[in-house]
């Protein structure tokens, strides 16, 4: 019988009733930034973790569960991507899975917390991997609707990789139809779009089911996809969009072609069957979206349950 | 802000550190039965649960993603199946997707739990839905070694739904190849066997691994396939075997005709496309099945650690 | 080193960022009633509790150091109490204790909640030690309001044995300087009350200082004393109001005398050095007592944090 | 109702099925030291706490409940100390209440780990207070085992603030009576010690009802007290000794004027009155006090469930 347990816990709320708690095995790191409050933690069975505000962002056990289908599907999508955008994404994880693309000359990744990318690129080697030393990436430290509104540059590929849209937090104007008007803005000819767009799981889903759906207004184009993140607790999804139409069921050898080609180093999970995979939603989840009639608009932007919300209440006698 | 909370939890650990706790709104049965203590509960965001030795057996809230994937791969795989055995599956969710097949004249379902099964008849209706009526089913009160011993039929399609194989537990002899044996020495020809065969997350995926391998010994023509289940808090998996192949690519309009001609009622998640993605595995996941070498034998078998497995030392002080 | 833990947890929340979680190895009755959501449950380290509304109200490990500590000293005050009446107490145990005085001739225990004080009756022999076949015993299942309007008694001694006064609890009410003039008019001559008043730990004495105070300003002879309950998770205190003084040191000796005089068998924790004991509290206690000017009224009455009051907002996806 | 909660928790196990969590706030500090794990939190009611190994030391919120009955009462008894060694006292609110006494020319303070001394002094100003400045106050960074052997002072008064017994910890060698007989030589004509000596409640009394009659054994003249300290979830416990007797019914008012001739300040919590109660102990304490007959020993020391202690054990996979 194993022996368990730690004594310092993270307690991660998925729904109002249904806790991950994850134990803590080391704090390696502790920040007050401006914006949030920053832990690197050690835990028992996943890794290393960046945890926000109380929410977990990602850790070093499945990250590739999660970055690797952040970022290939929208690369092959414009198939030889130069100028990419990253919004979000502090770990370095999603900057290093663009940078394997040999095709990629310039990509400039905005975050809006220097605290944090300096603590991820200290701490949690296993993620960035060394990728900040790529001259071809830039580290933008600000505000992405700033960056979008002076950028002039073009982009073959944005990757909108932002922390949930809770209600209180400050990402949720980020999930709405005027916000993806601007990305949609910055695209160059033929340029693709992905947004890491939530849970999927019947009680968490509809967040999703509405990004979907008000990117495929914006788009015409908006296709969504899974993938397992274990400590997520939930199924995760993404919606990939374009101009042209996404591909509903790619061929996996001529996807493991093109990867072949373009990408450096080997993926973990990532394949032309995984994608193929990944692209197959689950029935009751397709209708879903295909009946969503809403969309999210700054006048009425999504109000995530989100993990981890509550702490947000300052603590008072 | 939701309003958040319970003050009855369900810990269940998912890994010694990485604990999954449901709020519990309300107790509908408690049992100390012959072989294990069973809870019926209800929950705040996944409806009514039932819970054995501390163990989360399934929910009304997404228990489709498992019983769905579970009985429809290989009733397709047969084609036209007419006797079915389910081992295990007290809820009474396996027999009622089993019944759902117009072919279907006989299935017998054997648990070891009687008083289960009958707290499941009462309080989750939403799980059996009167499939307990159908002159169809007969439901043997046993332990499925002592009715595979004695079965003179021959079995179109044998379901293997049992609780996991934790160390402790009653059913990690029904994860060995001698079993497994036994279960391909009853099966009709042209029959096909399922097992569901645990979480699939990368800190968890080594059972999965090496039933997987220990299947395909025995049968020859093994295939892992997956859906999630988000209150399983992992990615889940299951083993299809059959004498012939199992195509890796299953037309996805020509499984839904199949299903449309033999299927009553309406499914919530399988259909055609979905089916197509549970079996596109991910690459490191395919690569570790490849990889295996060992086998689960009555010497060797698995010892999963399991949720819940700690709480069956008896408190003392 | 000791094995730990339990898959069921009862979670009460001591502060708003306190926790105490009791691991239950059992449940030996639940019921909805009109009034309340009830468990009886075995703890792994504290024997048989009763939880209401998923606050934690006695149990049989250390119940004795609350019950005792309610009992004794109120009727040690009195001198031969005749006739008691009781409101709350719900699991017999505070019946139990004024029954060991062979000077009472009838005493009324009134709980509002039949259907918990069966079950108590049925499953927590340990806690009533069958008091409830005393003949001096009579049960009224009636709210506490009513009897005290209609009783045409007087009363030698009152208990008060209510649960917390939580906000949205049923409770609050008895805990005003309305209901103690009530409670004070149905005393007899020379008859004393003695109050259930909550935790005194730094950070929750505030609803016991105000409340005795109160007390003090109805009675105006009101002395606090307290016990200390682990399971409390908090020192926990009582108020003594009686029309004489009540002593600030009795001499142990004496109430040793009298405690062998008037009580059957043997009490376990109360003597006359544990009651010295108990009515010399530290300094800042006495201050914040000495110091406090507010009352509770039916305008103003108490909002007690409370164990578990958050759980009494319904569930709702 | 209060708004409810914290992300991250500090779990400790009070026994092995009760589980007291608070939550965390902030990290204030965070090292791994030669000999522990230490953490210095802010938590959400009870102010700053050290946590040491997982295990709960102190909090400003509470702490004056054990630091004052800790250090006041030896020092009456011996009633003007002079030399006073401290073993333990890391955060240095022990040596804060030695140096209000005016008598006191020299303490010596001996904790083990200089790491946690240095965080203390930085992080917790509201315990040491400054008094780490007071030229009386040296600190000697060693193990009390050495300090004792090496000793050639004579001390009036000798306070042993070791941190709880647990089985793999350090400290279990000095709740045995070889090492209380060293602490007995070290001791000046009239000397006096004090050990704290655990929790005291039903289920944990056993190592409290031990030590007493260990240290009875040594010095002939042990009083046990108690004080409740909220914030270990248990009533806690002090022995004092001395060559002769301590006093078991001290003048409230005798007590309160030698404090007033000898004390700098105003104490929060003791005083005359207050240590009066603190000696009463419960009839069931006292009795189990008094049927004890094993000492504790090197070859049978103390083993303490303690909080926290399953946390030693190294995570792996």
């Amino acid at each position: 019988m194993p022996d368990i347990r730690a004594d310092f816990w993270m307690n991660e709320y998925i729904t109002p009733w249904d806790i991950y708690a994850h134990g803590i095995t080391k704090v390696l790191a502790y920040r007050r930034t401006a914006f949030q409050e920053m832990y690197i933690v050690e835990t028992g069975a996943y890794g290393k973790a960046l945890v926000l505000d109380g929410k977990w962002q990602s850790c070093t056990g499945d990250e590739f569960l999660y970055h690797e289908p952040l970022v290939h599907p929208v690369m092959l999508q414009h198939g030889a991507p130069q100028k990419v955008l990253i919004l979000g994404g502090g770990e370095g994880a999603t900057a290093r899975e663009v940078l394997r693309w040999k095709t990629v000359t310039r990509t400039v990744m905005v975050d809006i917390d220097g605290d944090v990318v300096e603590s991820c690129k200290q701490h949690l080697p296993e993620m960035h991997q060394q990728c900040f030393d790529d001259p071809r990436l830039e580290v933008v430290i600000d505000d992405a609707l700033n960056v979008l509104d002076r950028t002039e540059d073009a982009w073959d590929v944005i990757i909108s990789d932002l922390s949930d849209p809770i209600e209180e937090g400050p990402s949720f104007k980020l999930f709405t139809r005027e916000y993806f008007e601007k990305l949609k803005g910055a695209l160059a000819p033929g340029g693709a779009v992905v947004v890491q767009s939530g849970p999927v799981g019947p009680a968490e889903m509809k967040l999703h089911v509405r990004l979907a759906h008000t990117l495929d207004c914006v788009y015409g184009n908006a296709r969504s996809y899974t993938s397992y993140v274990p400590t997520y607790a939930s199924p995760w999804s993404f919606v990939l969009c374009a101009d042209t139409p996404v591909e509903a069921r790619p061929d996996p050898e001529a996807v493991d072609a093109k990867l072949a080609d373009n990408v450096n180093g080997s993926l973990t999970m990532f394949d032309g069957q995984a994608f193929l995979g990944m692209l197959q939603l689950p029935k009751h989840l397709r209708q879903a979206i295909a009946e969503e009639t809403q969309v999210y608009t700054l006048r009425e932007p999504p109000k995530f349950f989100g993990k981890g919300v509550v702490k947000q209440t300052a603590p008072t006698q």
